[in-house]
């Protein structure tokens, strides 16, 4: 029983939305830094889960976050897709000419940057998260400053919002990895898709090969993602999910992949909350 | 003939030791502030190439650079890999005692936070290009502060290197693409290396069969990233690399490939820079 989450960011964090959705309104949450605090917090048994972004439709994978899971051997247990909206707000009554900086997240800014094209007047500065910057403009009670976060920070920490949805790309959809210590026991029947990582050799075809089996046994590809392994030139590891109705047939891939690729390692086995 | 290219960052910056190791110590360099500013430089013909970073061991593909090159339609003539090394520099007879604050990229605040954590009392603040932190420290004679960057940037602007290579991976390579806004003559004898994009639907095997045609036609797979088309759910894009011997070889498969993927588009035909 899944009761506290580690969380990226405080509370009105996408982060925390994600914990909201997957779970409910009542699941304790752990406010981490940074996403080595939050696989901390679940090594060290202060959480039961953790939430972690894995990717974006705009910036593509989030590889550390990969490599977190990979070298502490966790366990994808689920996966959650958001579609992130970020808003300006501020104090109520602050209007868009009151606004001197904006601090958030660098990815944010990023987003938004086109937006603040037509306010050159305003100067963007990073900060560690989207919803602490919401939190620290009402404590501090600070004029001329505003915030990029998500409406629920803007409701938790009862701030105005003065321009809605400025991300460039309207349409920006984070996934999520639900992520433990040890394997949750989700039925088979239940599971349809995986997370795998495997490694082959620098030979053609080698790839082809394995597309092939996975292919042949009604297996879908979602991603595909290769990452040289610069330890060791000429060898690439690759990180794949893929979907498939029967969980047979994913056994019989994953035996057969066992025998031809490297270090078959599975990452996760879980729900595919695209169906 | 390629005389000036415009860089991210300010000379120093490891952009600037690309552009000197692919081309020479004289070529003239555009100092830009993002990436957007690198391809405006070469759009308004400022610069006749521009360098970008578009992938590292660590964090992989730098999405958003790849999608500046598709959207603007740019070519890409040559890929240089450089080993990124981080150094801690201040101004001379300061000791590490001595420094209270660090500012650089976050990229490279992130490579080398692990070193930090036996010095609590050193505070990491993000800002916009490392070499330009040296800059800055040298023309203000700022005690106290050190930046993080390239050897190049503490010989340029006479800092003292307090501490070596303090990135925790540290064989940390990253691969530079050089661009142009039309494409480079290269004679086809000495091309044996693409980039190339394309979209498949979502059905099982479409990647397979693609990837034994690259097999089948003697090509080599030396990257494949898959990125979901988010207007269109379903849809997705994939970008590839591919070395080959024989341009007629690549030929053939690009003809192959035209009819069987969906808008195929080749990002550009260069030298292969591991050879």
């Amino acid at each position: 029983m899944i009761k506290s989450v580690a969380i990226q960011g405080v509370k009105g964090s996408f982060h925390h939305i994600v914990s909201q959705q997957y779970f409910d309104e009542n699941i304790v949450v752990d406010e981490c830094m940074t996403f080595d605090a939050v696989i901390d917090s679940i090594i060290k048994d202060k959480s039961d889960a953790a939430i972690m972004a894995i990717e974006n439709s705009i910036a593509g994978s989030i590889i550390p976050n990969y490599a977190l899971i990979d070298t502490h051997n966790l366990h994808i247990v689920g996966e959650h897709y958001l579609d992130i909206q970020h808003h300006l707000m501020a104090l109520p009554n602050q209007t868009i000419d009151d606004i001197k900086e904006v601090y958030s997240h660098p990815m944010a800014l990023l987003q938004c940057k086109a937006f603040f094209k037509q306010y050159p007047h305003i100067k963007l500065i990073e900060d560690i998260d989207t919803a602490q910057v919401a939190q620290r403009i009402q404590e501090n009670q600070t004029t001329n400053i505003a915030a990029i976060a998500s409406r629920l920070a803007a409701q938790l920490f009862e701030l105005n919002i003065i321009s809605e949805s400025i991300q460039t790309i309207k349409h920006n959809e984070t996934r999520f990895f639900i992520v433990r210590t040890k394997n949750s026991e989700i039925p088979e029947n239940e599971i349809n898709k995986a997370s795998i990582k495997f490694e082959l050799d620098h030979k053609r075809g080698s790839l082809a090969t394995i597309l092939n089996v996975l292919s042949d046994c009604m297996l879908n590809l979602t991603k595909i993602q290769s990452l040289p392994k610069i330890e060791t030139p000429w060898k690439y590891a690759f990180f794949v999910d893929v979907t498939f109705e029967s969980y047979k047939d994913y056994d019989k891939a994953k035996s057969i992949m066992k025998i031809m690729a490297q270090d078959l390692k599975v990452l996760g086995e879980y729900k595919n909350a695209r169906l």
